[in-house]
């Protein structure tokens, strides 16, 4: 990755991290609990991936980041109130996340549940306040919503959770799961971006297919890195979909196999920037995100 | 309660499920299980007070209240999201809601949190879609999502269950709570009929007085139910305020007090609806939901 590109990267999470701090700052004393809860996990860390995605999308599409910046905001909160959830015992029970305890072990069950439920809520409270005409911001509001709900993001969760205990997953039905369980904030992003731009329908389906590819290629990076990755870059344990007996891609495919998968997706996502103007950045994040160690 | 308005009553509810039900069918196969446990819990039953009172409210402000009814389903929806979460075994671990099985006791654990998650997620997404004129939308939905995040429903909760293991809880205190767990929706109830309706900012502070008021009266008949009322109409165990020796109302105030309260919120509701023309059905409802024994 080039040096202007990692700045830009750079300049585009620490926007997002500074706008995501005066957000998440206590107003009320007698919630603050919960509002820590809130801000402790959304603020642990994360690559902003979502975020970025919002805020280079409305550029290519000729829009100001500036007013992608709420959208961008909203997206991560309903990410990490995902997170927040996964973690908790009766899902995933995972005592840490990003290398630090997770929600739950930092503040109880009762308070890590309502602050996942309250980062939802909020999260539609910022984007409904966007800087944007009202058809925009009705727009990015039941797409966001969309991509979060029963069709979308907690749909596929409800997928992963049944295919743990199938006896057979078959690579259609991982892929199905991956689509809506990751891919569909991963592709919410990039249309929010271009929504945020007041970009034309062609440029929107160009956004959703770039989406689309590069989410599958992140998940199957993430079943590879759950194999060969260094626990201390991930920051959290390998070899646990195998411990787990999880179905992956690397499960299905092997690792060979895999790894031209999700080239091959990687090539699908450049093909869909050709919709649009100035799409260096996007390449080299569209690499690194491949290439990653963590 | 006059015959009239009885049939009144009815038809907005019957107008709320029936949309409920064309929202909630299930659209696709491999998320059946959370769609289930979605529809489940919102078919149960209860009282749709809220969804009432959004239609009422807009057809008082000379609105149609056919426009408000997704706003109706949405603020619902998430009324039983919160429901699903506050059965789960890690907030109040209860078996039975309305006489059924808690959605935890019928679909198990995980499946019951990503359904109050989703349930969230597509009130949204439904509200969103709201037939009205995107600003009204863009309005309606920052209140809808105020009334339910950290400062509004999900903070009273966490107030709620902080109070249970304090030594001392005030009424000032338990008045606070009180306001934004059950409050919150309520108000938002009676100002989002307004806002479909395109009421002007007069109409709005008094549907919030209202609310504000019928909310504190709702709370206290709650509570004076669970010492006095019947279990078979309630649908659920009697005495189990005093058993967990929660605060209330009636442990403050004493019986007596306790109901002239109720009296004198309802007072205050009767006040503010002289803004409204046409309020014999609010009148009505206002007095039967303070002489509910159920």
């Amino acid at each position: 990755m080039k040096e202007l590109n990692e700045l830009i990267l750079e300049s585009y999470s620490d926007l997002t991290d500074s706008r995501l701090e005066t957000l998440l700052e206590g107003r009320e004393k007698p919630v603050q609990e919960l509002t820590d809860a809130m801000r402790y996990s959304t603020m642990i860390g994360g690559k902003r991936i979502r975020p970025v995605l919002v805020l280079e999308f409305c550029r290519v599409c000729g829009g100001d980041p500036d007013h992608a910046l709420d959208l961008a905001c909203a997206l991560e909160m309903i990410h990490t109130s995902s997170l927040i959830h996964d973690d908790l015992p009766c899902m995933d029970d995972d005592d840490m996340r990003r290398g630090k305890p997770s929600c739950h072990k930092e503040f109880g069950e009762t308070t890590a549940l309502l602050a996942g439920d309250a980062l939802e809520a909020y999260a539609f409270e910022v984007a409904a306040g966007a800087d944007l005409p009202a058809e925009a911001t009705v727009k990015a509001l039941r797409l966001l919503a969309a991509a979060t709900g029963p069709y979308g993001m907690l749909g596929g969760q409800v997928m992963d959770i049944a295919n743990e205990s199938a006896d057979d997953v078959s690579l259609q039905r991982l892929q199905a799961t991956h689509q809506k369980k990751t891919g569909a904030l991963i592709r919410a992003a990039c249309e929010l971006g271009c929504i945020a731009a007041g970009a034309e329908e062609k440029q929107l389906e160009a956004a959703r297919d770039y989406g689309a590819a590069l989410g599958m290629a992140f998940q199957i990076r993430d079943d590879i890195l759950d194999v060969t990755g260094n626990e201390l870059l991930l920051g959290k344990p390998v070899g646990s979909d195998a411990e787990e007996e999880k179905t992956t891609y690397v499960t299905l495919l092997g690792l060979e196999e895999a790894e031209k998968r999700a080239k091959d997706y990687t090539g699908q996502a450049y093909e869909a920037l050709a919709a649009f103007a100035e799409t260096d950045f996007l390449k080299d994040l569209t690499e690194m995100l491949l290439t990653r160690e963590k």
